[in-house]
Parts: C-alpha cells; sequence; structure tokens
C-alpha cells in the first residue's frame, strides 16, 4: 500500500529502500551463524559467532574474555556477514556454471549493551536462535549476565547490502547437449538427541519446532 | 604410523600438528562457501565467495571486475574463513546452551595465479565444487579464463586456526527439570532441476552424486 500524500518518485524510492531493507532482514532473520570482521594492527581478523537481528540492529555476544570482541567493544569498526549457499547453478561449461545464495554484510561499530539492556538483548538473542526456548528455562542469573560481552550493531541505511541470486543458468549461447539446472541445498534440523539423563524427559516445544527444512 | 628416526617428544610435536592439519582440511573441504575478510583504507571488507582447498593452498575466484579481489590481488592481506553449524546445544538455561560447529580461519597473502596455473587452479576449483563436473563439460576458453581472477592462498603454519565443538551439554551443576540435547544440523542436496530445455536429458553423474545430505 502506498502513501498517496508523497510524489510518485519519492514512494517509489520509499518502496524500493522498504523492499531492499526487507530483504536484508530476510536474509538475516534466516540465519543462525556469521561471521564478524574487524581490523587489528591494520590486519583482518574474523570469527564465526551466533546472532540475531533484533529491529534495526545485530546482536552478537560471547565471553567476556573473548580477545575479538573486546576490540570490537572498543569501538573497532566491523563487517558482519551472512550467506546462505541456496544451490548450485550447473551450467554446460564450468565458466557458467555458478550457485545461488543470499547474503548480507552489516557494516558499523558496535555498541556494548549493558544492565537490563543487556538482559534483554540476550534473552532476543536466545529467543531467536530457539524461538520459545527463553519462556521454557529458568531466567539469566545476574552473574551470567555479567560474564558476557552483548553487543548490538545498528543497521544503518547506507551501511549495509544484501545480495541474492536465485533461479537457473540461463540460455546457452553456444550448441550444448550438456543437461543444466540447479541442485537446490537446504539446511535440515534433525531430531533432537537427549542428554543421557533426560531421555525420559519430553521434547520441549520450542526444540521440536525446529525439526525439519529451513524453510 | 611414526617415524622413529626422530626422538619421541619432536615426534609427538610433528604429529600433533599433522592431525591438527589433517583438522583444518577437514574443515575446510566439508564447505564449500567461505566468507573472504579483509581492510581497505583501514576499515574491514567481507564478501562471500565459493572457495576450494588444494593441497597447501586454498583457491578462490571471481570476475576482474570484482572491486575487493583487486584489492586482494594486489596483495593486501586477508583473513579467510568457513563455518559449518552442526547442531544447536539446548542447555537447562539459554546462559548454558551452545552451538556444534566447525570453523577454519586462514590468514595471509593471496598469489594471483596467471597462464597455465591459473588454467589448472580453475579447473581443481570446478573439481572441488562439483567432482567429476570437469570431465563432463567442454574445456575453458581462453577467454573465460582471461576474464577470472584467480587467487591462492597458502595455508601456512602458524598462519590458520581450526576450532571445532561436539558432543552435548555436559551435566547441570544445578538441579533441574529441563530437557538438554542437541538438535543436528546437516545441509542436505536435494534432488536436481533441470533447465526446461534439458529435461529430456540424463543427469550427470556429477550433479547425482551430490544428492543427499552432506556427510
Amino acid at each position: 500500500m502506498t502513501d498517496s500524500t508523497y510524489p510518485d518518485e519519492i514512494q517509489r524510492k520509499r518502496d524500493r529502500a522498504r523492499s531492499e531493507r526487507d530483504q536484508l532482514d530476510a536474509v538475516l532473520d534466516a540465519g543462525r551463524v556469521c561471521t564478524l570482521s574487524t581490523v587489528i594492527d591494520g590486519r583482518p581478523w574474523v570469527v564465526p559467532m551466533l546472532y540475531a537481528r533484533d529491529g534495526d540492529r545485530v546482536l552478537v555476544h560471547g565471553s567476556t574474555g573473548a580477545g575479538l570482541l573486546r576490540h570490537v567493544a572498543a569501538g573497532t569498526p566491523v563487517a558482519l556477514c551472512v550467506v546462505h549457499l541456496d544451490g548450485l547453478v550447473v551450467a554446460h561449461s564450468t565458466f557458467d556454471s555458478s550457485a545461488n545464495y543470499r547474503s548480507a554484510v552489516v557494516h558499523g561499530t558496535a555498541e556494548v549493551l549493558r544492565g537490563d539492556e543487556a538482559w534483554a538483548a540476550l534473552n532476543a538473542l536466545s529467543d531467536r536462535i530457539i524461538p520459545g526456548r527463553v519462556a521454557e528455562v529458568r531466567d539469566m542469573l545476574p552473574k551470567e549476565v555479567a560474564a558476557t560481552i552483548v553487543l548490538a550493531l545498528p543497521i544503518v541505511e547506507g551501511a549495509w547490502t544484501a545480495k541474492v541470486r536465485t533461479g537457473g543458468t540461463g540460455t546457452p549461447e553456444e550448441e550444448t547437449e550438456a543437461w543444466m539446472g540447479v541442485v537446490p541445498i537446504t539446511p535440515v534440523y534433525g531430531e533432537p538427541l537427549a542428554e543421557e539423563w533426560a531421555r525420559e524427559r519430553p521434547v520441549p516445544p520450542s526444540v521440536r519446532r525446529l525439526v525439519g527444512p529451513v524453510s
């Protein structure tokens, strides 16, 4: 639905910006692991991390002992990357072969969250990684929050990119008898494996809901 | 098998280094997409890329027009990261919950390959992404090789890390009735989807072999 109080051109730009931002959100929300890149002594450093989008920011967390996170907490710029490999695109030649993927990169400087903000952010992060889990378990203890660095990377217009490749090979520009097509790739969450002492306990709904292919 | 010409301590170090290097290779070989991080004007940059390990180097490629690759080709240091999210580790508390993963980071400076070396590296890359495919299709054309940057990042002792977390939650240090366990995650390659004009053609063995869960 468009807002008729804006001239068409501005409205189109707003719609397009919204649509691109929706795409970014979709790419971020489909993942659970990112890479967090930063610069230390002029050199690139990277660590994989769990993450979650929470509105206009991306949350990551780690132990207060984690070296790279301390740099990031001190205000070193980061580039957070998420990529989903959705398929291999098999053409008649290796040159024309490709991959289907969705990727996002968010640039910026992360803010350290403290106190109630850290508490809420850690719960948001947990609840996006396993939706519904927070309500099933005891509250975090103050010492647990204190042992954790929680960082919020703001999603700022102009400081992120989202890229998506979908579809097939396109029509070859040469005669070929080769098969062409796409092999889709989907992460599948398998049957939950209970710890030995928990085998008689029911699998909680939050865990049960994870099982199956990621849609 | 150990080499008895070396004193035990040196042999143990050699065995351990070999075992760690084997782990790195296993993590790299299990993936197809990495993130390539570098530094441009003091800021972190990252792009997701297809990659393949080829012996003691990691190969990546891209269009000669790709901005970040040109920086990397000019000798800017990189950090290449691969991560596999293997499962969610669900504990009695969000704090004790975790993830099973395998990750690798390779630091260094990439070398631009040219001529026959580029040709061989592109074939090696293609043949690790879809094993057997190179033999099924026509040779690359010289103009295709010319339109592609191929980079080799050497795997140098002391300039990489490989990390693996496996297993369950461990025993909780408090009384709890909560379910605890692991939800495994596996990428699954689905049934090949042929392009419309290729539907009557047989799915080639290289493509057929991809189908199923990644072991």
